[in-house]
């Protein structure tokens, strides 16, 4: 697996990545960020893996989520992945709408066409990225945390509760919880996985719980004055859903805050302080 | 003096804004950001002011500057103005080129034409926008620094020379410190101001200090590998005149730091911090 290095700045002491590959999981070619702390040779770092939300792809938290301080205070390296598979010949959304296709992932393994070719960053995020990054980053795969924004704290989220055996601790900002019950996350699953809600379910936070998955902490930061709160959020259902399970979810409710990164920069030395005392 | 408030976000417990007016120095709508940390009822904060570089608007240090936590820790208000002009009758490069012109106002009031009517940056960061700042924020007026990147950098170090009456502190991140020179000031003020050099001195740093003007200390941070350096920044040039002139100047040159935003956040802590002791 080659990897091309499109930039690389020193910042903190360590080193900011972006880098490309050809992705043989989405057939496009894939761009994703990496800072890397600084280190001694042959030291492997634990992962804090970011799932992006809509729109983004890995650039926005990487120029905007400063996250590099206390990456490099805790030593973490920290992996952006983009949102979705990106390129001329990639299906998009039929009137450009910002909530499917083109940055609009949701981190599921499309099965409906014309989506099901290209739209696997299910498969992506939890497999070849993961394989990419233990091989050319000095990255401890023992010691793996993840966390996301939005659509992205749904991603980290789902990826956590069904793959609870190779991450120590999951973290979100205002994340979609309940895909299944929101417009959101209705069009985009219905889309990408049909009609049958029952396919829908494995990539729907509440439903797994509902299900049986479990992870032991959930940490969650969200906006009270969130634009998206009531509609496409739902942490209410989340919160149900743990207290039923037994899971111990930390929901901290900001009075005043947004759903922006003016948000998620306040609390994101925080989680990642948090991550970092579930990784040594 | 009216303002439109163009969005308000709530961050690191204070107010992030984005502000436009009507300029009547520039003759233009000009856009500006101010960051209010959290505060009493009638309390006056101390600003820090920042000049941007080249191609950059308010938005960039807005978004990638990573300074609210440090504001927000020393209480400091934080303002952001644009680097020229805008709009469809404000001329610009007649190549389009990046280094003059729009983006590019380099903190002169232009005497040439075309320039002359609408590039009076000088005007708009000494004057204007000061006295609106003071007259629609909890801004203390007898607490003020500055400090800016590249471009700005020449802004903050020129105007804190020639107004030192009103600044407590002054800092900068790979500034232009000699734009007379080098070819990106050589090209602006040329274009700007004329051929008649002596007209350059006063918006040339070490021309400045070589004709008199001082400031108590200075505090500059400088990447090693930036790929500016040895062209346009000439770090050398103001060290001699500092040193001639017996102004303490503390120049950090650190290795590995480029020119962008990676390595002008490293350090943007430290000088708050700097800054916020000079300003109690």
């Amino acid at each position: 697996m080659s990897l091309e290095k499109l930039s690389a700045a020193k910042s903190f002491d360590g080193v900011q990545g972006v880098y490309r590959h050809r992705s043989t999981v989405t057939g496009t070619d894939m761009t994703f960020s990496v800072f890397v702390p600084a280190h001694e040779d042959g030291e492997k770092l634990p992962v804090v893996w970011w799932l992006s939300g809509l729109t983004c792809t890995h650039a926005n938290v990487t120029e905007k989520g400063e996250y590099r301080a206390a990456c490099a205070k805790h030593r973490l390296i920290f992996v952006a992945p983009d949102t979705s598979p990106r390129g001329d010949d990639v299906p998009d959304d039929p009137d450009g709408a910002y909530d499917f296709g083109l940055g609009a992932g949701f981190y599921v393994d499309a099965t409906q066409e014309p989506w099901a070719a290209n739209y696997r960053m299910w498969s992506y995020v939890t497999q070849e990225l993961p394989a990419l990054l233990f091989a050319h980053f000095p990255a401890d795969r023992k010691r793996q945390a993840i966390m996301g924004h939005s659509m992205g704290g749904h991603g980290a989220l789902t990826v956590a509760l069904r793959h609870p055996e190779r991450l120590r601790s999951v973290s979100a900002f205002a994340p979609i919880v309940a895909p299944s019950q929101v417009p959101w996350g209705q069009k985009a699953l219905g889309n990408y996985l049909g009609p049958d809600q029952d396919a829908w379910r494995r990539h729907d936070t509440v439903a797994l719980i509902e299900d049986g998955a479990r992870f032991p902490e959930l940490l969650i930061d969200q906006g009270a004055d969130d634009q998206f709160l009531e509609e496409q959020l739902r942490p209410d259902l989340l919160r149900k859903a743990c207290a039923d399970a037994g899971i111990d979810l930390t929901l901290n409710l900001r009075p005043g805050y947004d759903h922006s990164y003016y948000f998620v920069t306040t609390f994101m030395a925080d989680h990642l302080a948090w991550h970092a005392a579930r990784l040594i």
